[in-house]
C-alpha cells in the first residue's frame, strides 16, 4: 500500500471557504495554512487525536552520555501508563488517546496499560558495530505500521519517544542522514553540561566510524545507529499517512524518525506537522530538511511527544475556524476584501 | 484599590513542585515559567477564563487609513456576538467565556449578546485634535476597571479588540509612548499595501503633531490618540490585576492597552501574558518595552482577541503540569537530576 496524495481540491475548496469567513484574507496566518492541509490530508472530519509514546532502551548509554541511568526508560514507562507523566497529562488535556508503546526496554515488561511491540531487550552498542540487524530494522518499521492500522478514525496522530540515551541514537542518525558533523547534532539532551556534550559528540563519532560506510538505504542506517522506537515511529509515520492521518511531530527524537520515515517514502512529509523546536542543535537541522517549520517555541526539550501534545489544540482551533466561522455573505458583514 | 505583588512564596512553592515533578528539572521550558507566573498570579485555582473583547469606531478612519469601511465594527460586533466570527469560534475551543462590549460604535447598539459601556459615538479624528476629551480616557478606563470587577472567579482575562482604523490609533500610542517615529511602528494592519502603510504613518504623524507636546500623563495620551475600545482595554487589565486574574494580551491594539496600562500603574506588568508576536512593527517594540515575551508566534493579524484565545490552552497545560504530573518520588523514578 502506498500513501496518497494529498487531496488538492479539498485544500483549495478550504481556502476558498476560509477566504469567505468574516475575516481579512489570511489574517489567521499559520493557522489557516494549518486549517488547508489538514483538508488535504483528511477532509473535513471530526478531530480525534492519539498520542503514540514508543519506549525502547539503547546501547549507547553504556557510554555514559546521559545524566539518568538506564532503568529509568522502563520506570517512565510505568508513569506513562499510570498517567501521572508530563505526556499523559498534556495529552488528557488535548483530550487526545494516549497509547503505550514497549518497542524493547531492558528487561521485559508486563502492563495493562502497555503495548508491546518488542524488537529486543535494547539496542546494542552502536560504537561497537550496527544497533541492530536489518531484521530488527524491518520489523521495527513493520511494527509501527501496524500499530499505526489500529488507530481507526484518528485524524492526527501525536508522536513521542522515550529511552535514555536516544538523543545519541538521533543525533547519530541526523549526522548520517544529513551528511553533517556530529558536533552540529549534539547538544544537552536533558541535562548534560558542556563536556558532557562533547562526550556524547564523541560517542556518535565512534558509532559513525564503527558503521561506516552507510548505503543509500535508511534501514541499514537506522540498523546501524539505532533505536527500536526510533524504527517503531518512523513505521507509525509510514501508517498513518497510508490511511490519511496527520502526523505532529514532537522534538529531535521524533525528528530522526520523521527522516527515516522521509528516506523510505518521501510522500510522508506531506503529512507531517512539526509541533515545536526544540532547543537541540540538530532539530532545526532535520526540520528544514524535511522543509517543516515549527509551530511552537517554547524551549522544551522533555520529549515524550510533550511538544507534540501542547500543538493539537491549534489543530482543533483551526479545523474549528474552518468548520464554525461565519461568512460575510451569513453575517451580512461588509467584504472589502474581495 | 492597588494591584497586589506576585506571590513569591506561591511562585517558589510551584517551582519546587516542578522539581519534583518526573522530569528532567526545567525540561518543559517557558511551560514551567508560565505555571510559576500563573501560581504568583493566582495560586491553585482551577482555571476559569474569558475572553474580553472591546469594539469602538475611530474618527482616524476618515482618513482612509483601513481597507475596510466603518461600519465593519458594528457588524462585526454583532458577529461576535452571534458566535459566527474567530474569537467566538475560538473562545469556545478555549472554554472560555466571551464577553462582547461596545465601548462606542459609532451608531448606537442594541443587542443581548453586547454589553454597553459606550463612551461615545467614535472618537473624533485625532488628527485635528484630542481623539477625545480627558473626562472621556478617564471614563473608559473606570468602564474597564468596572468590567473587570464583574469577572467573577475568572482567573485569565484574554483581551481582544475590534475597530476600523484602529491599528493607526495603537500606531499613534506606541509612538507616543514609546518615544519612537511613526514610520517604526506602522504595518499592513488587516490589509494596506506599501503606499497604504505609508500613508497611515503620515497620518499618524499628523496626530502627533496637532497633539504635542505630550504630557508624560497616560490619560492624556490617551485622550490625544484614542480609542475608546483601547482606554477600556487598559481598564480591564487593571482591574484583572487587581483581582488577581492573569491577563493575556492579544496583538497590537491591546498592547497599546498594554502601555497605557502598564503607565498608569507599573505593576499591572507582572500580571500580563503575551499570548503572540503579531507581524505589525510596533507590536514587538510595545512588548520590549514591557519586557514581554510571546508565548506563539503565528502571523496572526486578524485581532479581536484570536491569538490571546489561542494561548489559552498553553496557560490549562502549564497549570495541569503543575496540579497532575506525579513526583519523582509517587511514581518511583530514579531522580538523577538532584
Amino acid at each position: 500500500m502506498s500513501i496518497p496524495a494529498l487531496d488538492a481540491r479539498a485544500m483549495a475548496a478550504a481556502q476558498a471557504e476560509l477566504d469567505r469567513k468574516t475575516k481579512p484574507r489570511g489574517s489567521l496566518g499559520r493557522l489557516e495554512e494549518l486549517a488547508v492541509r489538514l483538508a488535504g490530508i483528511h477532509g473535513p472530519a471530526e478531530p480525534r487525536f492519539a498520542v503514540v509514546v514508543v519506549a525502547a532502551d539503547h546501547g549507547y548509554a553504556e557510554e555514559g552520555v546521559s545524566a539518568y541511568p538506564a532503568e529509568v526508560t522502563r520506570q517512565m514507562l510505568s508513569n506513562f501508563a499510570a498517567g501521572g507523566a508530563a505526556v499523559s497529562v498534556l495529552a488528557r488535556e488535548a483530550q487526545a488517546e494516549l497509547v503505550v508503546v514497549d518497542a524493547g526496554v531492558r528487561e521485559p515488561f508486563e502492563h495493562p496499560g502497555v503495548r508491546s511491540a518488542r524488537i529486543g531487550p535494547g539496542t546494542a552498542n552502536a560504537t561497537r558495530g550496527p544497533a541492530m540487524s536489518r531484521e530488527q530494522a524491518l520489523a521495527s518499521i513493520a511494527a509501527g505500521r501496524e500499530l499505526a492500522g489500529d488507530l481507526e478514525g484518528v485524524t492526527a496522530v501525536a508522536l513521542g519517544d522515550m529511552g535514555i540515551a536516544n538523543t545519541t541514537a538521533a543525533a547519530a542518525l541526523h549526522a548520517a542522514l544529513l551528511g553533517v558533523p556530529a558536533a552540529d547534532v549534539c547538544g544537552p539532551g536533558t541535562g548534560l553540561d558542556a563536556r558532557g556534550v562533547q562526550r556524547k559528540a564523541e560517542v556518535v563519532e565512534r558509532a559513525l566510524a564503527a558503521n561506516a560506510p552507510f548505503a543509500d538505504d535508511p534501514v541499514d542506517v537506522l540498523a546501524a545507529l539505532g533505536g527500536f522506537e526510533i524504527g517503531v515511529l518512523a513505521g507509525v509515520a509510514l501508517g498513518a499517512a497510508q490511511r490519511r492521518a496527520a502526523i505532529v511531530l514532537d522534538g529531535f527524537i521524533v525528528g530522526a524518525a520523521a527522516l527515516v520515515a522521509a528516506r523510505v517514502d518521501p510522500r510522508v512529509v506531506d503529512y507531517m506537522i512539526a509541533a515545536h523546536l526544540s532547543p537541540e542543535p540538530g532539530h532545526r537541522l532535520g526540520l528544514d530538511a524535511l522543509g517543516l517549520r515549527p509551530l511552537l517555541e517554547l524551549e522544551l526539550r522533555l520529549g515524550e511527544g510533550s511538544g507534540a501534545a501542547l500543538a493539537l489544540p491549534l489543530l482543533r482551533a483551526a479545523l474549528a475556524v474552518l468548520a464554525d466561522m461565519a461568512t460575510f455573505e451569513t453575517a451580512g458583514v461588509t467584504d472589502a476584501g474581495r
